[in-house]
């Protein structure tokens, strides 16, 4: 077909859209409601660039801190571009030393990899096998929904890792927080694992839980 | 490492949560709109250990009735806290001789369990294989979606199940309401069924059908 | 069970519909928020048998143009009553000559059924293997979700297809719009592709693009 | 960049496929087991251009029976390309006076466009409401999943229509064959329907069932 | 249509199924390979009503431990009906004082009835929001995917629960065995929460792990 | 409870796994079949730590080719570990002057970090509106699935990314290899595009096509 026919012109019904339609993407609305798949969409005219950009991982985060490491995410609910296409990212900053404590993604798998550094990095499975391995820069773990896992910087110097998640919105449970940085009551936390109770309490007073 | 700083503290940005995300879950929030996931949801801060509870399958239905059964359900219009969760619970209970109608669940898998009595049941594959059974305290029976099954007390007393739903919203149609308590009108009945016009019309009079 | 008590009557709790819940469809919207799953539900008591109805497909569209073919859709945006079904149609009218170019459809695979006419249609895979196949009237071909494909008209006269796709929005890029009759930049589709400025220029002249 | 480099080449590690995978399509292998995602997938070399079309949609399907209609599908069980794209296709034959009986697709939801002929179809929702509709050619009616629906040859002369699917394998339960020409215990379909033992056993003696 | 054509007979060549298909369900074949969505399926002509029962749950599990507690699952790899289609269930028998302790289910959502006795229950969140509840006779208690929950029994007496999964395959991670009944090296469990080395040897040797 | 009951021990029925079933995860087993799901799973007591670690994007592909760019691929192909959970990564390397050209990936969501360098990336909607982005070391931009988009080393010296994907089997369909590589007959290229048959030979004589 010769395409050489200046004068002309067509017309493509393809999409009469009567409606603004989402149809790639669904940035999102934080003024509107949300539901169990994400967020309200932005409407299509506002979407830019910037949208489906974010910078909050171009710097390390904070890790002068008691585990010397920071999680600085990238979810739904800091990139308004990811909303609804399954997928997220982080950044892990550990510093010499640093932990990232033991946690699950309720919502999703992930996938590390290491930048710089070197990290001990490890999950469980339902079955109690630990599955444990050194990953040395650019190695790549990858970590199933749900299974607690962690990362350790066991090289002497700053570690960087990014990682990314199967879902736009994976959830995560800190392990120690859940238990002892909130109002779990003591006895309970006791009854339903093997910590004794002045442990619990210790812990508690460590990382500010009540109960 | 040693987590007896009790003068330390930590600063974890793992959730730089600017704009209120649901993570974990999404409690039906009925005043806002729904869409094909379900419900919107509640904002989180209040959302209450309430939200996750359901009383009402707490007591029998109603069996006074002519097929002298009940079934309660609690799906996500009733109990908020399943919206989305992809997972839901109703009760049934039938009296002696009771009856759950043929009737299907267009959007879910339904998995029962007999806590009392005897309960005769069934369902029909897309290749008209029947498979019964007959379930006592404790069996349970699993009816893969969308297809006809049904539920019948085959012991002297009263019986009761609990049956759960892989949605939060896994709909009912029931055979007989659909035909003979709509209005569907009795030609077509006739037409797209093997049943004669005088059959669905006494039908319909039994049942308050119209058409 | 006797059905001829005609003065019995039931109560049947089975839905205690406290909240209207879209049980079986979620009939579009448009007035109100959409999300990652579609558009949020119309009231239930407003929706008729006419949402579920869609005549837009009735008569060709217009093929005077210079592809002489027309593609007119039915997806979510403009048949409500498809709106979380997962399902989506469209009617594809090419002329003698007729060409639907190169296109995918990111949300989506595509049945096509050929009800007049001959067509030639194709797609190619991930690994750059080209099926390729001449369809005659009644024949069905499938074309996997996201990879480039293409319809032309082999025969003499005028061929009229339905396309089904699996999703209510399946999205669709044409190879051409997105590259010559956008503002994509001449120097970066020239640096991206193997096709040099000059014709880029050209071909965005043609298709009144920019860049 | 200059793509006239005649001496170049390229090596493009993109895909270092040291295992045959299958990545945008899985044709079916009848001859491997099949799991909850359908069947295995042939090995891509053998895939060809005709594992993704059918041709057994080109003609009437017999409709001298008693229904004068005839359905003739084009699932994953008959076409195995469609296996794991979420998408099929059936031909719908209605001679003048034609019926499809009543029946659902417990996988799909059906999206139906009128080729010839005039039909009358409709379908109930759960709470037993009824959604009917004259279809002219061209017109398109959806039908959720799950959900009793027919179709009828309201107009004088033959009537042709193709019907989609939101599924590879939708699956198809007929209610006059789940009851009547199956092995369902009268009895049974008496208790758990409105239809009298005599009437059950009528059609059971038409459709050839037995019990 | 009348439909005492005795003598008639039809064709309905609805499923020409030239090779046997999974239609409905897919009921595991322990012998076949497994992959991600499930089992391979069981030959559909050896399929019986048996397959869709399970008897397991009709007894109390074994409670004579240090838990005091038992659950008895019928998940996919136990109850070969349910596979793929995206339902569970688990029996939970608490002698008084029972215990079941801290766990999550990676893979899916859970709902629990209580048949008898009395049973706290809670669940924490990703914000480490702790929902409890003392749950009666009848009362249902659903607790989101992947987080951390429990049941106590706290009444006298022997409670009894039904747990059901929005999935076939929920999985089950007890914290306690993970971190203690495995081979966890201690040293790492001490850097990744916060309890110290002593109190974790301690409870490794309680509960079997080593490392 | 007290846990320091030594010479207890507890029998936990938690799962009474009669059948070594896949819970957590699905490790490929690349000599069974595969499906729509992903390959079969290796058997469990196989599985080591090394399944979940991937040592392949630790160096730099091999960018001395025509487009000074490499990819170099984790999915489900290449590292068995991600396979069905719903998760891959790759590595790209862009010397001074790289591009990796216009492309697609059918099967997920994209989403990138800049580990090194300057990126220019960019891609198009399906209404044709282009969205351009200038990374800088730690930017992150996410492409939504099916979407063609580019990335180009807009610095001067090699830039570093890790892009990961929404899937374990994303698929990747390179423009100008599906036209040019491969052998798409001209005339088809040119009836589907606007591209003349002049520059389409050309090109495929760079890039080694036939047709």
């Amino acid at each position: 077909m010769n395409m050489f026919l200046t004068i002309s012109f067509f017309i493509f019904s393809l999409l009469s859209l009567s409606h603004a339609s989402v149809v790639d993407f669904c940035v999102a609305d934080y003024n509107a409601p949300n539901g169990p798949a994400g967020y309200s969409c932005k409407t299509p005219k506002k979407v830019t660039a910037d949208d489906f950009v974010f910078h909050g991982l171009a710097t390390s985060g904070n890790t002068t801190n008691i585990i010397k490491a920071a999680v600085t995410p990238a979810f739904d609910a800091q990139f308004p571009g990811v909303n609804g296409l399954g997928i997220s990212i982080a950044r892990l900053d550990l510093a010499g030393g640093g932990v990232i404590p033991l946690h699950t993604h309720p919502g999703a798998s992930e996938i590390l990899v290491v930048v710089q550094g070197t990290i001990c990095a490890g999950f469980v499975s339902s079955d109690n096998v630990v599955y444990l391995e050194t990953l040395y820069k650019g190695d790549v773990m990858v970590f199933p929904q749900g299974l607690l896992h962690f990362q350790i910087n066991s090289g002497g110097s700053n570690a960087l890792a990014f990682v990314s998640f199967s879902s736009a919105n994976p959830g995560l449970q800190i392990l120690d927080f859940a238990l002892f940085k909130s109002d779990f009551p003591t006895e309970l936390i006791t009854q339903t694992t093997f910590i004794d109770a002045v442990v619990v309490k210790k812990l508690k007073g460590v990382l500010g839980g009540s109960g």
